[in-house]
């Protein structure tokens, strides 16, 4: 909430207020529900899905993958103009690539097809994952350090949970340059993390969308602001 | 699910399987409902809610902790009942001895008495936490290794996710001795996992409770049972 000339929302009893030049100033009823639907600093979001969408098209499983492209450049698009600072998006992990040989040449020739698009669309790419393994695209390589300048996107590229927290033992963790989530949204209805960077995602509020990622629409994001926006968030204290 | 004849359960077309004794076995329809309430061997509990509890009940919010110690015991035992071999509780966190000095004396002193009255039930209990600082309660420190043989509790107790990381630099985890968690309840409300065992959580399912903590009741495990029965477990593969 920095850079608007609000330092903080504080809840005072039944009211709300913002602190603004050090002074407290109430929030009026009325704007306080579009201050509910604030812009969280980092989002994670988890596209799961594909496969359930294609079988319920008539497609193979590996053919849903391609079908998650589209909604992921919409994504990125309606986080530019929210002016999001910092996305985090589930690739593919170590786990996956277990999945049959050709549903992992779908998710890898998607993946590849995504970045270089968002890095068309003026993304500062960082792709994160274990690139000494064949199953990271070459194609991606270039993005194992950030590249460009823009909305920050780490795109996790056959990333694993452990892969990352091993380098804690190196000095530091794999993912040192992804910053704490906010928030993380995730589709297909599953209630969980799927080793989806867990030490940024320690204190990050979990949404849940039943709708299949191919299925995306930008008024998932809107919903998930809103909820994000009724959360009492305390990090602990 | 070991330790019952029963070595899997396969999903193959429409029907489901059993394998007993090297044969696969057909489930029969009325037995799979049943089965869909499955026992997962290790279950994290987040007993939030003790503040806003007290404050519904007219108390001062550092009074809502000493009842959440008689549902923990109660949920312990509905635990044995229904043999679960592990369960990990969050007591409290590093974070939350940022509090109110006369919360922090309350949530140490309802912790105490849970674990010495757990441990007197046969629980083979571990308190995990950083036990070099005085927000440790000295009480506990002999559970700093497993006492006990019976159900396996690993109590929180000024827990951090950074110090159980931390571990790694000097050859693990501190949590090693705490297996990977099937399941996740939590009370209260809240959609995050506000630095709970980031690692063994990877997988979890995650099963949130609006009801408050104070305001358990053993319902609240079956539900999150059967609701856990009705999720595809796939750990990424």
């Amino acid at each position: 909430m920095t850079g608007r000339g609000v330092d903080a929302v504080r809840r005072n009893g039944s009211g709300r207020y913002y602190r603004m030049n050090a002074q407290l100033i109430p929030v009026p009823e009325e704007r306080q529900s579009q201050r509910e639907r604030r812009v969280p600093r980092h989002i994670g979001f988890i596209p799961d899905g594909n496969r359930r969408w294609a079988l319920q098209h008539g497609l193979a499983k590996e053919q849903g993958y391609a079908s998650g492209i589209a909604p992921g450049v919409a994504l990125f698009e309606a986080c530019k103009v929210l002016g999001i600072e910092e996305v985090s998006v589930f690739g593919f992990t170590q786990d996956n690539t277990r999945r049959p040989t050709v549903q992992a040449q779908q998710f890898r020739a998607a993946c590849v097809v995504f970045a270089q698009e968002i890095s068309r669309r003026g993304a500062a790419l960082l792709v994160l994952g274990d690139e000494r393994s064949t199953q990271f695209p070459v194609e991606l390589a270039g993005f194992r350090t950030r590249q460009g300048k823009g909305i920050k996107v780490n795109f996790l590229v056959n990333y694993g949970w452990e892969w990352d927290l091993d380098g804690l033992k190196e000095g530091g963790l794999r993912s040192a340059d992804v910053s704490r989530l906010d928030l993380i949204v995730r589709w297909g209805g599953g209630r969980r993390l799927s080793g989806f960077l867990p030490v940024q995602s320690v204190y990050a509020d979990i949404f849940v969308l039943d709708a299949l990622w191919p299925d995306f629409e930008p008024q998932h994001l809107d919903t998930a602001l809103a909820w994000l926006g009724q959360q009492d968030r305390t990090l602990g204290g």
